[in-house]
């Protein structure tokens, strides 16, 4: 029915995958060309072709040597922190995956009998004990594919974070798209990797499954599983990490010792540098991965009900990956405008030219989806609605990934709106920094829950007009429609914290203030990304989760989600609940941690002789040590709680009070989510606001070190752990106990509810 | 069937209240004896029959002069602000009587034709049109209720502020005890009013309405919107003023100028003082007496469709004002523990003889509900359930009173652990000072999400087991019992700001540093049993708006509320913002007033010579006015946003939506209003844990005015809109949408939905 033909569907997903890692390589390729030793005659020549702007300090081989020492420090600590890490998480995924096995193995009794698909009538699927079994292959799959992404990520960060410091010394057009060129680097290839691990993994499933899609695809939910789990670890842990380091070398440096941020006598300042790139570089990494393999999977477990499930559509049952596919080369052709299209030949061009990439993107893509839907679709299919048929349109599934996606970009731009020092909300709250840092927090507050009103707006909208078109399918895709631009969203936000980095190594290697200023201008810059990145995450985790809930709930046999059963409202009560729980245990394991690190840092200025001179050498390792003690110690926790909530729910409570709980905790969340993260970037860039002093009204608040600043200062630590643990880690919270319910479905409906079945 | 008549029914009730009134004088006159005149001969002789431990310039006719002045300012502010307050609110209501009168009698086209009941079979119904017009009534009875309540509550109280003071010369047991007494008449007088008055209601309305019991108790719900609806103004304005006041006074005050709270050289002490009578003494009375009349009016209207309606069984019918009869006279004993059984001697004793009452009201009730359930109820009786048709028994509703009673005595004591500086949760709150402001928020943040569980588990248990035992008349009784102690609630809670008062003016008058010890130990006090009142509020409102919903659902015809409907989850998401979108109006509210009065304040320090010395005069009128203005202008968004969402979203997105809009206000927003007043609470005795030096931890934080103290005043600031603006108005949010659209239900059912059916 569709144009596209299944073997043309077979090469062109695989293909577009090819391309964004060969891409990705090529972007690592000429990041590589900066050198990271002194310069010699040749290197020169290979300069000499660009046009440079202005050289300064090129030739000065012990500034190279420095950046190249602190850069290897960083790697190393990033390294050694993420190896801990995942040797612990490694541990418990194991048990996970065997709870996987013995809890979906034991539905039918670990019985190896075929039995008749809940689907197609008449058909016979395979055993529920396989299924267990390539449900916790898929699952360790998932999991893998997170860790590789979130590590590699890594790596290429604190590869190219010295080089962008180095580049900052020839413009701050080199060194933007040094940076730039380096998240695009993690963004293809995490987005590129988790599309082909899929399909690979869908492919090979295939070869035992055979017609038996519903299985298949049922089996294939645990990609989405392992991927989240790993990603939850990944942002609690990183989150713990980058902020106790952040805070504790903040309170002690700049508030007590009033030394500058990430000067190299701050003992704590190694580990911040470190935190960015296991936090906000792996961590986020984790997340978004976790993300894409979710709504991809939701899709997919939707569409196998589907018409095309059922008729064995192949190019219809691929749509999802098909939108993925294309997403990944409009993403090339957009991170072609900002790397060699156009050029940034001033500081004040660099937020446009970040912001550019979402128009683009968004655009193109708009374009692509219309592609795609036309070759891939047949006009009409049908789709299970919770026992009922519905018909849907090519043309009406089209509109709801569109939907999606112009959602995403409306999130984007209001996020920008409220944490943006350029509008008047961020403005406000820097002018409330006079009268003290009080008026400041109750200022920032109010902003951060007022920026959840369009938001949530765009996702209500986006629902409602996805869920009356297609269903929870309408849903599933939407989701993607969002996150179809991942690679570009990855790219964005993967370049935030390298220029971080880059300004943290400028500052420590010594170079001049000039550099500094450049790098800080790509920082604040990455600063505003990094909010939308988090608003792109949270709506597009809003999404998911629903449309895995909704999966959940046609899996689990539920007809009726009914706010008046008992069951159904305490789960609701006790579901939004558990993201005040959640962000209760982070933001404590934050304070707790950045108060070890405080100590130690005191300790340190006390007891080195010379520290404060700058003629003593701080113990950068033991500050490293303390981060990464607390935050593999206090993730446990928070990830037990979000990892068990859906079993013992399930278990005890059954699938009902799981629905609620699914249901409070979603609507409860976003809320928390959104609110959290904007609330601390405006506290961010309010601060930044008045240290840059670029208007009038900045400079009458600064400069630094005056009583305003302070005020700021203090609001932007408290925003540190909301912004960066607690908000985003809600985003995964929600999406995983989703797609946990889902993948223990089966389990909960034939074992579920034994404390109501007791008594 | 019951043992209880008709007869004794009709004589109980009003007798109860009656005797409620009679108590309320008593105290009232007992608060009297203490005369703001200084004293002569003749009261000398009085005072020598009792027990004086000490007598501390008790002729000193200056001090006394001095306090009768300033309690003068005090009221004459509080009553102009109610007064200005009053009329803007008064046209307000006469403006959404005419909406609910013009609503209501469309829905019939304002016709005059009697129309078939909906639930007794058969029988005719009284006209919409008349439902209408007493609907109107009750809607402005309440209303006018709620005022006389509130007005009544600050009069005493600002009666009783100064004589506290006085007595606190005699020792603090007096003053204990004239505050407590003072209390307790704002307490019993609500109580009774409140019962009293819905209980002539239901008898007048009687003589249209005779047997058509289904229309009389839809009309009755009025009385609940209306006192609602003034609470919600009460709550937000008073909220407002008094945290303006409160801010300002503090930054410059404290802050700025380094001078001692309630200093009477501060041009907003005042104002200050002010606040605490309307805000949190007329603001809070309204609240309570809108949570009491809503969940009477909500389990009289679920009674009226089960077979105490259709039977007219009239005793069965009026149980839960029963329930409240023997809670008024439960509650007089309990309040006989503290003012007349013992006598407290030292300031240790204060706290525990403010949680005995908790206790001993409790416990008597529990046996007063046993007895009246005996009385009162027939062994069996069915109630409607969505439809269905389902038997209770009088001891399962017996359950149902006491597992509401019972958890908001743990919702208490949970609170009172959190909020209360005895316990670890606030002193690791006053440690985190130590690393400054920025780490007393983050743990403060934290302890209120935190202290959100425990609370969530209880009202969870609570919900399921009332509503398996009895459905929607369950929550209502349950409901009901948490309510039941509330003339010893208010009497606790109106004790607090008493305290507060008579410290303040104990301060102006210039009156000894042991004296003011005395009220600062009642005034400790008071802000824990405040927050625990702030806990019962919340958990009540969340049964009380559970209670509302179930009847509107029911009124609306609705018969299932499926989450994975689309209109339902975009009201569900919408739903759960609102208590963002209002906090974000309230706090910013608070911080533009407190800004507004900071000004003024530095400028009457700047411009008024020899303030600071003490020889000039600061304007205090200017400071009251400043908050008075900025209390009624800022008020009208945030009730606008309240009031005018049920109307809007019934009216253009229809009953489903408008469920899922209260089903996420209410799962979100008590999970805001816990955190946000606990919080709050936490701050303020965090500080005062600090400022008090009672352990050797402490002395380590302290003294005053030492770099923790000042982190902890930050906190205290920051939690004050958070505890007495945003939080307590969340609840009455969550209420008065519930009870608006229950009141606009029949409206809804018949034109609600335009949007949808036009497209």
């Amino acid at each position: 029915m569709a144009i596209l033909s299944d073997v043309a569907t077979e090469v062109l997903i695989p293909l577009a995958a090819a391309v964004g890692i060969a891409f990705a390589i090529a972007q690592w390729v000429l990041v590589s060309r900066v050198k990271l030793a002194p310069s010699s005659g040749s290197d020169k020549d290979v300069l000499a072709d660009s046009l440079i702007e202005e050289e300064e300090g090129l030739n000065d081989h012990n500034v190279v040597v420095r950046c190249a020492e602190i850069q290897c420090a960083i790697a190393d600590g990033a390294t050694s922190f993420l190896f801990t890490e995942y040797r612990y998480v490694g541990g418990f995924m194991c048990v996970f995956a065997a709870v996987i096995f013995v809890f979906l193995g034991s539905v039918d009794g670990f019985s190896t009998r075929s039995r008749p698909c809940a689907y197609s009538e008449g058909k016979q699927c395979k055993p529920a004990l396989f299924n267990a079994v390539f449900s916790t292959v898929s699952f360790l799959l998932g999991a893998a594919t997170s860790v590789v992404s979130g590590f590699l990520g890594m790596k290429v960060a604190t590869y190219a974070n010295a080089r962008t410091t180095l580049e900052a010394r020839k413009g701050v057009g080199r060194a933007f798209v040094t940076a730039f060129r380096s998240g695009a680097v993690m963004g293809f290839l995490l987005a590129s990797s988790g599309l082909l691990v899929l399909y690979v993994a869908i492919n090979l499933f295939q070869l035992y499954y055979g017609d038996d899609w519903e299985g298949l695809f049922e089996s294939i939910t645990g990609y989405g599983l392992g991927g989240s789990s790993m990603a939850l670890f990944g942002r609690v842990g990183g989150g713990i990490y980058t902020k106790a380091a952040d805070v504790g070398a903040d309170l002690v440096g700049k508030v007590e010792r009033n030394i500058p941020e990430d000067d190299p006598r701050n003992p704590a300042v190694i580990a911040d540098n470190v935190g960015d790139n296991v936090g906000d570089i792996a961590g986020m990494g984790s997340d978004l991965f976790g993300s894409y393999a979710e709504s991809s999977c939701a899709a997919l477990v939707v569409a196998s009900i589907s018409s095309f499930g059922v008729n064995h559509d192949f190019t219809g049952m691929c749509y999802p990956l098909l939108v993925s596919s294309v997403g990944i080369v409009v993403c090339l052709v957009t991170t072609l405008f900002a790397t060699d299209f156009f050029e940034i030949k001033d500081v004040k061009q660099i937020e446009p030219a970040l912001k550019q990439q979402l128009i683009i993107s968004t655009a193109l893509m708009t374009a692509g989806i219309v592609l795609i839907t036309w070759l891939a679709l047949p006009a009409k299919f049908t789709i299970f609605n919770f026992g009922e048929q519905k018909e849907v349109s090519s043309w009406g599934l089209f509109l709801c990934v569109a939907i999606g996606l112009w959602a995403g970009l409306i999130i984007g731009y209001v996020t920008e709106y409220y944490t943006s020092n350029a509008y008047s909300p961020v403005q406000d709250v820097a002018d409330a920094c006079r009268t003290g840092a009080a008026t400041n927090v109750i200022f920032g507050l109010a902003l951060g829950y007022k920026s959840v009103i369009i938001p949530i707006f765009a996702i209500a909208v986006g629902i409602y007009v996805s869920f009356t078109v297609a269903a929870m399918y309408g849903i599933a895709v939407a989701a993607l429609g969002m996150l179809s631009t991942i690679a570009t969203g990855l790219s964005i936000d993967a370049y935030g914290p390298i220029s971080d980095n880059a300004g943290g190594i400028a500052e420590m290697a010594g170079m001049s203030h000039r550099i500094r200023e450049r790098t800080d201008a790509l920082d604040a810059a990455g600063n505003t990304t990094a909010a939308i990145g988090k608003g792109f995450a949270i709506g597009s985790a809003a999404l998911v989760s629903l449309a895995l809930f909704g999966a959940f709930v046609s899996r689990a046999g539920v007809k009726v989600v009914d706010v008046l059963s008992p069951k159904v409202i305490i789960g609701l009560v006790s579901g939004a609940m558990l993201p005040y729980w959640f962000s209760a245990m982070t933001m404590k394991s934050v304070g707790r941690a950045a108060l070890e690190m405080v100590e130690e840092v005191r300790r340190q200025f006390a007891t080195i002789p010379g520290l404060m001179e700058g003629t003593g050498k701080p113990d950068y390792a033991r500050c490293v040590k303390i981060s990464t003690d607390a935050s593999i110690r206090q993730m446990v926790p928070p990830g037990a709680l979000v990892m068990l909530t859906p079993l013992v729910v399930g278990t005890l409570l059954g699938v009902h009070t799981l629905a609620g709980v699914l249901a409070g905790a979603l609507v409860s969340g976003v809320q928390v989510a959104i609110s959290a993260s904007n609330t601390g970037g405006a506290w961010d860039n309010a601060k930044k606001y008045i240290e840059a002093g670029a208007s009038e009204h900045a400079r009458s608040l600064g400069p630094k070190g005056s009583d305003c600043h302070k005020a700021a200062v203090i609001g932007d630590t408290i925003g540190d752990p909301l912004k960066d643990t607690s908000g985003p880690s809600l985003n995964i919270l929600i999406k995983l106990m989703a797609v946990e319910s889902l993948v223990f479905a089966p389990f909960f409906a034939t074992h579920g509810g034994i404390l109501f079945k007791l008594f």
